[in-house]
Formats: C-alpha cells, sequence, structure tokens
C-alpha cells in the first residue's frame, strides 16, 4: 500500500494571511487552503484503509471518507478550473473520478442489496425476511447454485400460494448476485489500490496539497475571482432544476416513474437522467459554496438527500430488473421481482415529489 | 324473458299529495314514491334487456340502470326498514344482492381487463398493446392455448430482453383468463334471468310499486319519521371514515397499499375491507338524501368515485396476482404481473389519498 508523506502539507504550506480573513487573500490562496484540507483528508483515509486490514467496518468508512475527499478535489477543479492549471485540472479530475467509481463499487452493492431486502420483508408485511440461504428453489440456482439446495429443504411456509415463497426466493437470488457483485467490486477496488494508476493519483493530490497549479488568474483577491465560477455552479444548477418536470412531480401519484416499468431499461433511464445530473450539480454548488465559506444551505442540503434516495431507488430497481432476466428463474421469483421493481419505482416517485417540496421551499431562500 | 304488466305502476297508485310537498306527506307516501321511480327504473332495464337480444352495448346499458335500481331499491328496504315490514324488505334485500351480484360479474371482468390492459400499456410506455393473441408463449398457454400458438409466431420485438416481451404476454394471459370468467358471467347472468328465482324478485318488484308493504310507523309525518332512519346511514358512514387510517394515507407515497404485496391475498383483503365498507356506507347515504330529496353533495358523490376508483383498483391487483399464480407460465409473464399488481396496488394507495383530499373539503360542509 502506498502511503505518501503526509508532513509534506504542514503549516508551512498554508497560504499567507490570518485564517479568519479570506477577504483579503487571493483566490490562489483561499483554493490552496481548501485544497489543502481535501488531500490531507484524502491521504489520512488513504492510510486509514491500508492499516484497516480486513476489519470490515473500517475499511468501508475510510473508503466512504476517501470518496468524499476525491469528490470536493475533483469538484473544486472543475468550478475553479479557470483559475488553475487546466489541463493539470482536467488529468486529474480523470483520475479522481476512475478512482471514485472504482471505490464506489463495493459499498454501492452492499446498500443496495440492503436497501432490496429492506423492501422485500416490508412487501412480505412480516418481520424480515429469514436468512435466505437454503431456501433456493433449484429453478433459482442458477450456475452459482450451491449444491443439495431443493425445494424440499425449505421450511414449511403459511399458505398464500407460491407469490409467497417468491420474496424469499427473490432475496436469496438478489443477495448472490449482489454479494458475488460486490466482490468482484473489492478485488477490483484492492487492485486499483495497487496499481501504479492509484500511486500516481496518491502522488498528484500530495502534491497539490503542497503546491497548487494555479493560473494567472489566481493572483485576484478572492472576492471577486472565486464568485464568478461559483456562481456559474450554481446558476447550471439552478437551470437544470428548472428543466425537471416538477410540476408534474408535484401531483402526488402521477405514476411518472413507472411509465417505462416494462419497457426497454434505457428508457428508464433517459427519464432519471435530468435528475441524477441535478443531483451532481447540486454537490458541485455545495462545494463551491464550502471553498468560499458560504454557511450551507439546510434546505439544499435535504434535497441533495431527497436525490440520493432518487439514485438509490432507481439502480435498486434496475438491480431488481437484472434478477428477474436470470434464465431459468421461478415465476414466483420472477413476479417477486416485478413487485420489488415497481415498489423502487415509486420510491424514485416519491422521491421526485419530496424534491418537489423541498426545492419549493429553497426558492424562497435561493435567489433565481 | 319475463315481463312484468308495467301498466300497474301508473299514476293512479302514486301516493296523495300534490309531489311538491313532501313535508305534508306521511313517510310511507314519501318512500313509495321513490320505491315507485326506482321500480319503474328496474322493470323498464328489464324489458330492455330482454329485447336488446345480442346489442352487446344495449344488454350492458340495460344490466347497469338494472343494478342501479336494485341498489336503491335495497339501500332504502335497509336505511328505512324501521317504516316497512321488516321481514318482506329482508327477504327482497336478499334477492336483490343476488340478482345484483350475478348481474353485476360480466361487466366486472370487462372493465377489469381494460383497466389492466391500459395499465400493461401505460408501464410499456408505448402505444396500446397490439391484439395479444398469437404472441402466446407456449409456457403462458396452460390448458386453454389454440394449437399453434408458438413463440416463434411472434412478431419480432424491439431489444429490451425479455422483460419488454412479458407485458404483451401477461396482456394475452389476463385477456385469456378474464375473457373465460366475463363468458362464464355472461351464461350464469342468462341463467339467473330465466329462472323462477329471477321471477320472483321481478313479481315482489312489481307489487312493490303498486302496494309497499309498510309498518306501522310509516303514518307519521315525512319530515320526522325519515330524518331519523337518514341520520342513522349518515353517522354509520362517518363512524367508518372516521376509523379509516386517513392521517397515514394523507403522507403521499407512504406504500402502505403495497405492505402486504407479497404477503397472502387475506392480508391485501382486510386492508382494503375498511375502505370497501365506506363506499358501500356513502352509497346508502347517498340515497337516503335522495328519498329525502336532498340536494347530492357534489363532494361526496366525488368522494364516492374516488372509492369505486379504490375497489376497481384492488380487485385489478388481485386479478393480477391471480394471474401469477397460473401454473407453468413464463418467467417474464410472472414479472410483468409483478408489476402490474404493485402498479395497481399504487393506485389503491392513490384512491386512498385523494379520497382524503376530497374528505377534508368535505368534512367543511357535512356536520359531524
Amino acid at each position: 500500500m502506498h502511503s505518501p508523506d503526509l508532513s509534506r502539507q504542514d503549516a508551512a504550506t498554508a497560504p499567507p494571511g490570518p485564517p479568519g480573513s479570506p477577504v483579503q487573500a487571493t483566490a490562489g490562496d483561499v483554493l490552496a487552503r481548501y485544497l489543502n484540507a481535501q488531500a490531507g483528508d484524502f491521504l489520512r483515509s488513504l492510510r486509514m484503509y491500508s492499516e484497516s486490514g480486513s476489519d470490515t467496518a473500517s475499511v468501508a468508512e475510510a473508503a466512504l471518507s476517501l470518496r468524499m475527499a476525491a469528490r470536493r478535489i475533483s469538484g473544486t477543479l472543475h468550478t475553479f478550473r479557470p483559475l488553475l492549471d487546466p489541463s493539470w485540472a482536467d488529468d486529474l479530475r480523470t483520475e479522481l473520478a476512475w478512482l471514485s467509481a472504482t471505490l464506489a463499487q463495493e459499498h454501492a452493492c452492499t446498500s443496495r442489496l440492503n436497501q432490496l431486502l429492506d423492501a422485500l420483508s416490508r412487501l412480505s408485511g412480516a418481520a424480515p425476511l429469514p436468512p435466505a440461504r437454503g431456501e433456493l428453489h433449484p429453478a433459482d440456482a442458477g450456475t452459482a447454485a450451491p449444491a443439495g439446495t431443493d425445494q424440499a429443504t425449505a421450511p414449511p411456509r403459511p399458505a398464500g400460494g407460491g407469490l409467497t415463497v417468491g420474496a424469499a426466493r427473490a432475496g436469496a437470488l438478489l443477495e448472490r448476485q449482489l454479494t458475488l457483485a460486490r466482490t468482484r467490486a473489492h478485488s477490483a477496488a484492492l487492485q486499483a489500490l495497487g496499481s501504479s494508476r492509484f500511486h500516481a493519483v496518491a502522488d498528484a493530490v500530495a502534491v497539490l496539497a503542497s503546491e497548487l497549479p494555479l493560473g494567472p488568474l489566481a493572483g485576484a483577491p478572492a472576492a471577486e475571482a472565486l464568485s464568478l465560477p461559483a456562481e456559474l455552479a450554481e446558476r447550471r444548477m439552478l437551470e437544470a432544476v428548472a428543466a425537471l418536470p416538477l410540476s408534474r412531480a408535484a401531483h402526488p401519484y402521477n405514476a411518472e416513474a413507472l411509465v417505462h416499468g416494462l419497457a426497454t431499461a434505457s428508457a428508464g433511464e433517459a427519464q432519471d437522467a435530468p435528475w441524477h445530473q441535478v443531483r451532481q450539480l447540486l454537490r458541485l454548488h455545495r462545494y463551491a459554496q464550502e471553498v468560499l465559506h458560504t454557511d450551507a444551505d439546510s434546505l439544499l442540503c435535504h434535497a441533495g438527500l431527497v436525490l440520493d434516495r432518487h439514485r438509490d431507488a432507481a439502480e435498486a430497481a434496475a438491480a431488481a430488473a437484472a434478477a428477474a432476466r436470470t434464465p431459468r428463474i421461478a415465476p414466483a421469483t420472477a413476479y417477486a421481482l416485478g413487485v420489488l421493481h415497481a415498489d423502487q419505482r415509486h420510491e424514485v416517485e416519491a422521491a421526485r415529489f419530496a424534491f418537489q417540496q423541498v426545492w419549493q421551499r429553497a426558492t424562497v431562500k435561493v435567489s433565481i
């Protein structure tokens, strides 16, 4: 595991001027201070990750804070690119995006599985499902079935037809598929963290903490030079929100999110894309506000969380649909996955409704 | 076909007193006038039904107005039972309930099929589904499959995996099952209308039109004697509404209606029952208002329509779940039926939300 020297980002590298007076600093000073802090988080998380070993919780926590720092660095390079060395900024953003995506997969598989199993147990109107292993129908076992799983080994079930049993089988199928995906994501993350490509990213972040490659405009006073890019980030976000079908989302139960529930997967994705984009742009806006030391707007934070929920539900719905494409599953399993898919698509719709509600309140505070 | 003599319910049988002054009439007079009018509708609809022959639209219209009249007669006998010969009223209500239920089935199958096929085409995010025949998968054909239907005969489909095809197959399966059920319901209705049991009902309704079997209290002035039973009907309805989980229904996307989406069918039915009961009690209240010549409250009418929607969606969801229990269906078909079931259960939830909204406005006008 690569462990850059953290002593490089000491007090001597901090920009001149007292920390409490950012108005007197140059734009470069303020950017350097913010990126310095994020780079510190990045490198600390990286060390924590490498030292966590097989402690799953610590590994997950380290990966999370590593990604948080990577997102902030990347977002800042994007928003304030005019003040930086643009080709350096673009290169580092590409590499951080690769790293974030690689590290995000494992966590995504875990949380998606939890979300789907929770939904299944809710849909069964009962206590959480029992461990699904050992309840596999031979038809659901696919190629990865452990030997000896058989319908006859399943415990007796209350009456209610095959559809009730389908929930348990669907849970077992999803657990198998997403656990496999998680294992693969974990290997990919480990491989990435041992790669020379990753070492180059870590070096670049360490360099960033000590000597930020600034552009010629970075010498201007922070107040003016930073506000223009920050306003641009806000405007992009507001324009993307304005383009959302908010008036439709304001009507509960508009059945919009499930319109393509049985159409091609790409039709559903096309519908979700503008919402996912707003989620990204809200984040960029929030990071720009952090750079400017502007207090976080709690309504915008809330809106971001709602769009996280939107994204999670969209991905969970897609995972249920993907599981239903597994060859040779039992009809009861497929039925349960259909119910689950629709349930998650309604969660998508619910998140859009919630976003619209939050946004309505937020627009009172945000000047458009 | 039995055709009672309509001349019996002529002007001579109308109760004494000018029609515009119900306050001066006895309770018996007012009841007789209302029931007389309903019995006239019943007998006219019956004649229309028998004369419609194979004209499906006319038969359906006649059956609808026959059921409307039967419901009003039955509801009036129920609400104003204290003013009538109670054992006669109970007997006739039993027979009218049998007749209504028998005649309702055919229409219910038709409208349920239309609702499910509309939902499937909406869920496919496309134009309405093409005629589903000829697209049957052998696995979906069940026992009633026409010979020669084969996957190979299905027209080419846009890409998107088996799940897209599942919608067409689910549509074909539902069409087959509900058409069969409708044919059976039609035979049962014809058989019922030719039965001596039905002739006895028709005779009883004809008698009701000429000489209503009143109880001793029917001689009291209408204003007092009718208001007490009518108020009781209203109170029963209001109490049933008050017992509904309206505060939960007021939160959009509460996922309540799908809580038992994968549990036993009876769990879902138990959840719906109080809403179905309110629907019935609202109707009884409305008929009592008609007897009292009170203007129909448009908000209560609206609330009733919303609960019709609730009932239709609950039954459509149950039909989708029942179709998914068909042996040997393809997983893609079962998946589509699962999505369809969940979609209709969300329509149930949407109807509850809408009811709560209407009720909130209605309570301003209704005195509790």
